[in-house]
């Protein structure tokens, strides 16, 4: 499989803890945001939302990151990243698709670019909008982790929930958001991070990142 | 089952749609979101994310619409929503998840109210705002409609894609999006409509419209 990505897009970082969780051998492509690469013809052609990740793979090039994660977990049926009971699956889905519906798209790189322009807002008005989303969200997930008294993964092992969760904290962090009141997201991305599958997806140890320092297994 | 929700929320919408398509019976219980009561205690004390919809049943609250419409098809296996092979549900999910994560947020009343208060913005700059993002994410949702050949539906009837296609397209229509180009989209908008699923959804046809007419049959 290649997938097309930026080391700093949530969306890249999430399949790429996706495909390593599964176990899954992948050569990783990087699109050059900042040059709006993924915004030319050879790549909107393929993929017409001109967006990244794209994971071209099965006879195909696929585009969306939620529908994607879904696809490998159903077509690659080891090491499964949803739970196989029913009800551990909503709880799952309904903290990861709270992050990907909710709170994505707000934050993500083409809406704070039309905060700055046309609509002419400062970059600290954009950290303040970025960190309101943060909270609406982020709250109500750590108060669903207290009620189910989670541990150092959401289940036994980390899964979808996790997948989605670890590059939006990491974004976060970039814009001074204040984890102190969220224990539980802490001690998970804590956990997660201590594993080899989350260190090789990080985006730190992409080829395109500038924190690259040649170690990284790909 | 019963479902908390508002007859103009999109998310409200894609479940009502879900639960009709699938025939299951559910009794709508109307919130009222202008009056935030989505936001009192005696609601967040069930639903952390103050949303709605939120579904009562199978002996638990369920608040994020995408992880309950995806429940809804694993728990209740007849009329599946999700058709059975793996690249058409790869398809359907694509589009599907284009729409609730790169544009139904953005587009979403908090934020619409955010833009205006504390941000200063006009209606009218909000409403260019609100056609921009439709623009970004349904011009290539038709593009690919265009690539697979579409007919009245995705697939051979409505199901994933549709649930939640047709709320997004009611909501653009209150913003005076322009459906001119879309011809693929507007097709599917138009067949969805003519089906008696989709009228007992519509949010004209719930007890909380000022549209509704005493007829619908719930």
């Amino acid at each position: 499989m290649k997938l097309y990505g930026y080391f700093r897009s949530s969306t890249s970082y999430r399949l790429r803890i996706a495909l390593e969780l599964k176990g899954i051998e992948y050569e990783n492509i990087p699109v050059n945001l900042l040059e709006s690469e993924q915004k030319g013809e050879g790549f909107t052609s393929r993929n017409p939302f001109g967006s990244v990740p794209m994971l071209e793979g099965g006879g195909r090039d696929r585009a969306q990151s939620m529908a994607l994660i879904e696809w490998l977990d159903e077509a690659y049926t080891e090491r499964p990243l949803l739970p196989a009971d029913l009800e551990d699956r909503y709880t799952a889905r309904e903290l990861a698709y709270a992050i990907a519906t909710e709170l994505h798209a707000p934050l993500n790189l083409p809406v704070l670019k039309y905060l700055r322009d046309p609509l002419g807002h400062s970059q600290e008005e954009v950290g303040v909008w970025y960190r309101h989303w943060l909270s609406r969200t982020l709250d109500p997930v750590e108060a669903r982790l207290a009620q189910l008294g989670t541990g150092d993964f959401l289940f036994e092992r980390p899964g979808f929930f996790e997948v989605v969760l670890l590059p939006q904290v990491y974004n976060a962090q970039r814009f001074d958001f204040d984890f102190s009141d969220k224990p539980h997201i802490t001690r998970i991305e804590r956990a997660c991070l201590a594993l080899p599958e989350f260190q090789r997806a990080h985006p730190d140890n992409q080829i395109d990142s500038p924190e690259y320092n040649g170690e990284a297994p790909r």
